[in-house]
């Protein structure tokens, strides 16, 4: 174990942590010894007004609602204000390869020998190791020290994908919806599972913001969290939405998705009535969601993550925008986003495979 | 733990713990606390002459290759010789609703804590739980104390399915091809991954034998263990085989299938040099066994097992036969295994789920 850590490359100059918040970052103080030699992308949601405290010695960058608007002009408004979506702003400004995004009530976890978790560690390790979305190894990972592929898995496919997405859990606090907080208020999840996996091609998963990796590179068009918060009918659902068409993208194109370690410390629910106000029409909503993207096919022309991106836009305004008009806005701003994206990002670095999308 | 561990029904009446074997099951001692209430069936593989010892105290009936041919006739040729394969045939003359299958190179494993796993309690308490093939749940198996289902994931979903299959695995000797066995002679899973899960509905695996559970009478006659052995071309993919047409005939019955806990403690690599013989075959033929399970599709009005089955078998030999003539055999030998099974389970007891085919 000692070896494959310290084998590690630390990438710090190749990746950014973004930080979507309202408050001081006092939480930064106990991940300095993993996060201080990286560059931070502060999005300050809510009154601009107000002063964000960041501790001595972080390397930051902070934008504020009227940085926002003044970056992206008449496109601002597909950034959500008052919702902790508008984090999606420090992915587009990021000019680095990769993402770290982590909530500011997130604090560093303990593996069951009480050692700290470097959770950045292992998200690297996670996004630099291949994924295999095309059959089910029943020994997790098997780029992983000490185990490997089983017995009856096809060698031709024991190459696997390149990662996009390394998603972490939670420990402490889980992260239910309003009515299972209601129902379950005091469940606190205590199980730390040992393992990293990919989630095979076709299935969807609820993707958590919360501690969130991602190779910006190969997936970050996709990283979209939606209109959320201030004006509109929803919250809570910016990063499943993300998470939707991330996977469906990533499984056109050949790309790797991957659950599990690390954890981090989620210290403190969330009101329950309050998130309740803010989700219950996405929970019936959801429900015409999910088979949307489970039926959704993108062309083969689709060869980059924004030609599949405005293709599933497309594809929300027709078959979305009947179950509510808060689709149509919402396929108008994933267009405005991929615009404000190829903006700031102009010489294309993030255009997807260089193979196309898978067969 | 305590409370959720009584509340596991012990099921003795009905389940059948199913061994293939060549020699005395001196190993049945260490699990004697655990198997002791339950019956056994012991399929004798080889020289049917040799007596098969079996410690006192054990509630069995054995059958040994005379007693295949005289209760099968000539219908026995379906059933694998010199190979554990054979095992299919208990699952094929047990009257109970449940199967728990063990190799007797098989040992009790322990847990993190030092205790020690009893891994039939396990594989009920999966058997009895539903499955949730059509979502992804990052939390693992959301029916288990202290988790449930995570935000995003659709209220409809969460009643799940049936679970027709819980697939165990093995600390100490992975389950790993005779390359990789070759290749990594030291290598011991060493890692307790404390988890449950559902293999995703579309997706294939590989399943091992070794520590195997099912509900036969959801998906009994799909469990058959293929031609391997005496007089064969290949070995060691009779569960291979039995787990790509399970997991098929699952995703399109609306069944679950589940992979994790709990561990046994696999005590004796078999030797890579006689399983590469038998396995150099299955390892080149596989790469067009996976695309074939892949893509196979099976029509609506397969509404049992046994229907199912019978189209695979026709498939079997309309698109594998030209890779070898050895798939017209085994799809030959697969309608008779139903035949058999029919012949041996008249009730109709294992027809399959009442609702036909998953939507």
């Amino acid at each position: 174990m000692a070896a494959s850590k310290s084998s590690t490359p630390l990438l710090k100059d190749e990746l950014d942590i973004v930080i979507p918040t309202i408050r001081n970052l006092d939480f930064l103080e106990m991940w300095r010894p993993f996060f201080q030699p990286y560059h931070l992308i502060i999005v300050q949601d809510g009154d601009p007004s107000k002063v964000i405290k960041v501790p001595d010695g972080f390397d930051y960058e902070l934008y504020n609602r009227n940085d926002i608007n003044k970056i992206l002009g008449p496109k601002a408004n597909c950034i959500s204000f008052k919702d902790s979506a508008c984090r999606c702003f420090g992915y587009m400004v990021s000019k680095k390869k990769y993402i770290f995004t982590i909530d500011d009530d997130c604090f560093v976890a303990k593996d069951p020998t009480g050692k700290e978790i470097n959770a950045l560690e292992q998200h690297i390790k996670n996004l630099l190791s291949p994924s295999t979305p095309f059959f089910f190894n029943t020994l997790y990972d098997p780029y992983r020290d000490g185990t490997d592929f089983v017995r009856g898995y096809p060698f031709s496919l024991r190459e696997g994908v390149p990662t996009a997405v390394s998603h972490g859990l939670w420990l402490n606090i889980p992260d239910y919806d309003a009515p299972t907080q209601l129902v379950k208020p005091l469940e606190r999840n205590t199980r730390y599972v040992d393992a990293v996996m990919t989630i095979p091609k076709g299935t969807l998963f609820p993707m958590c913001g919360m501690n969130l990796a991602f190779n910006r590179e190969l997936i970050g068009p996709a990283m979209y969290f939606g209109l959320m918060g201030d004006g509109q009918p929803i919250g809570r659902y910016d990063d499943m939405w993300a998470g939707w068409c991330t996977k469906v993208i990533c499984d056109h194109l050949g790309l790797g998705v991957k659950t599990g370690l690390p954890y981090i410390w989620h210290s403190k629910a969330s009101n329950p009535f309050v998130n309740l106000k803010k989700e219950y029409k996405g929970i019936y909503w959801q429900e015409e969601l999910i088979p949307f993207f489970q039926s959704l096919t993108l062309p083969k022309d689709c060869t980059t993550v924004q030609k599949c991106y405005i293709e599933i836009s497309k594809q929300v305004k027709l078959k979305l925008g009947k179950v509510d008009d808060y689709f149509n806005k919402l396929a108008d701003a994933m267009l405005k986003w991929i615009e404000a994206w190829d903006e700031l990002n102009p010489s294309g670095a993030s255009t997807g495979v260089p193979n196309g999308p898978a067969k």
